[in-house]
């Protein structure tokens, strides 16, 4: 990665990377996978004069979430940056991340007083109904701005679930989120005190320790969710950001807080925009082209229904895309790269191992190996299979961005 | 791999790993291989509903020995755990090998005696006849049998060579095989010392300095064999079974002590049966289907063939395998591999470097791609070109027993 930057150097290309989510398949009907199934003819034209290949996003066999498969086709190793849980759950709730932050996981539990003492009765405060998670975060909003000078920042998930933020005055040193679960995880017992595993963590720790008094205090007359239950901690990961890394302004433009989080996390300028189908994204984009030198494009669709097992849904989003590629191809991007975070075949109902279908536009492949943009075509093509973590090089290659190894 | 070791999870699966040693090939007749000159058509068939690849048992270029090749396969790095040679003669002498032990090669010589000290005449002691061998050793088996509390354990092989295992009452520290050859490489010197590279290897030497004079004592009388060198010396090396590493049973089914030896090295069951051909081997696998949830199959001939320059041989056998196949696919494992430990072609008499076809079915694959199986049918595959390593990443992949990795 540091030989990378190194040989970066500076022109006038546009490099788009389009991320179909989950989009690789099994077959699911008649022996063909979604993308095989799918009627794509501008996909079908691309293909042919394309470089293809598929890519591995951490490892052979290894199913990655959603955080290693971007870190992986943003080029950072998923293994060398290993992001919180904490931290992905306030990014999936719209949270930013920043480096004077600390994210956390919270559960609304359910506990008894005895002796003075709070004992859990229910960890999950009876997966009381988000609406109604809802009302009781809007308190603690209200309530419990600030702790010691440190902002506190709170969103609802489902159910019993929500995000929290710590923010603190200033950046926090390495180590800060090394804090034990206060999730006694069983009933009848005292919740856990958070514990600092060392010297950094110590201020953190008593942040919060006082923030799960004053929530008590506060839901104490609430009859299920009259306490917190918190784990995950996890800070911001040291990482050098895109224009850092590679010399350029970098966007992105998705619906989902994940996405949108992921890109934060690596610098690109986070869009906002209305609308959020597949059109109202591309035409975000053309709006944006002068202003920026990488754009990372995230249609979510095709994982939500590979997840759902609905391939039928998953084909449509496939079409669509398909429809609305014309618009991108006028944009004329000197490397145009389609392909997903992930697998996920709608038979296995989820995010799985298998490599992903790549391809990359640019003027400088060899093209005229593959027919179509599908599984089984991308395995003849030119790119091979390789690891996610190259697929950056090997678009920033193809911008003639990169300059020569040596003499 | 620690990675690997922290996603498994259990579940009911049933992994096949069949290993027809050697297969890998190289044109003999007609341009083609010994898997293209056979004729195969339950192969054929399962082929093309299989993901198909290659795997590089070491490194590019690199020629294994049986021992890295199982590594490789079995999913320990075998540039990380080498196997010392005493150990894999052992092992091939039919020994088992424990982490009380010290094995060790050992060669007949034969000596004259010089104002009392022993001369190297013959390092190999005129190369005497394997029945010969067997004479001498049972000798030192009914007279040496134990040193100072440690057991003596010898087993004659072909010619002049044996393999002696040490077996110490406790499990021995690391860097007690440190010990110098007692071979001088050269006739008319003196043998040399067992010399401890370090003081854990002081004890073991010691004890090795003790057997060759108990030895020279026993077998002055001998005409030939009247000495023994030693070389080799080596401790099993400290790696994780089975069992702890992937959470389930496994067993090896197999016939020559090899490749019996190098299961029970990764802490697999390996199982006494009667006979020795391939229909055996699958009666035996079929009696024994729900006892475990891993199971090593090793076909050997196929190797055997190859080093002799039989190329009829070697298809013969891969013949006769498909005529058992069905058989193995009647047990309807959750994962079916069929691959090799390296190549042996034929035209070569030997092991040799060359990428070994890969088979997997499961119901997790793409499949589609090739007609047989066979080494150019396995370039088209799913599965490409892959380090041997990884191999049982993939498996565990495809029995769904890895978690996902990150949320």
């Amino acid at each position: 990665m540091i030989m990378l930057e190194k040989l970066v150097q500076k022109n006038n290309s546009k490099l788009l990377l389009v991320v179909l989510d989950g989009i690789g398949g099994l077959p699911v009907k008649d022996g063909k996978t979604e993308l095989e199934l799918a009627h794509t003819p501008n996909l079908d034209s691309l293909a042919k004069e394309s470089a293809l290949g598929l890519h591995i996003p951490v490892d052979y066999g290894i199913t990655p979430g959603s955080g290693p498969g971007h870190l992986g086709i943003f080029g950072y190793d998923p293994l060398e940056y290993q992001i919180g849980r904490g931290i992905l759950e306030a990014l999936g709730l719209g949270i930013e991340v920043k480096d004077t932050d600390i994210a956390i996981r919270g559960n609304y539990a359910t506990v008894e007083y005895v002796d003075g003492k709070p004992i859990v009765k229910d960890r999950r405060a009876g997966r009381i109904a988000t609406e109604e998670n809802r009302r009781i975060t809007q308190r603690i909003k209200e309530n419990i701005k600030e702790i010691d000078g440190v902002e506190v920042i709170i969103e609802p998930g489902m159910e019993h679930r929500f995000a929290l933020v710590l923010r603190f005055p200033h950046p926090l040193p390495e180590g800060s989120d090394q804090i034990k679960d206060t999730d006694p995880q069983k009933e009848g017992k005292e919740p856990l005190k958070p514990i600092a595993m060392n010297a950094n963590a110590q201020r953190v720790a008593e942040v919060v320790e006082k923030f799960v008094h004053k929530v008590g205090e506060l839901l104490k007359d609430e009859p299920k969710a009259n306490y917190v239950l918190l784990r995950g901690f996890s800070q911001k990961p040291k990482m050098k950001g895109f224009e850092e890394r590679f010399g350029l302004k970098a966007c992105a433009i998705a619906v989902y807080p994940m996405y949108r989080g992921l890109a934060s996390l690596v610098g690109m300028d986070v869009i906002n925009f209305e609308g959020s189908s597949i059109e109202d994204e591309i035409e975000t984009l053309r709006s944006l082209w002068n202003d920026y030198d990488f754009f990372f494009l995230h249609i979510k669709k095709t994982d939500s229904y590979g997840e759902d097992g609905n391939w039928e849904g998953k084909v449509k989003v496939i079409e669509e895309f398909d429809k609305n590629l014309p618009k991108i191809l006028e944009l004329k991007p000197s490397v145009l790269v389609i392909t997903g975070d992930h697998s996920t075949p709608s038979v296995l109902k989820g995010h799985s191992w298998h490599p992903v279908p790549v391809l990359l536009k640019s003027d400088y492949v060899l093209g005229g190996t593959s027919q179509r943009f599908t599984e089984r075509e991308c395995l003849k093509g030119e790119l091979g299979i390789f690891p996610a973590k190259k697929l950056i090089n090997i678009m920033f290659a193809h911008s003639l961005r990169l300059a020569k190894y040596g003499a």
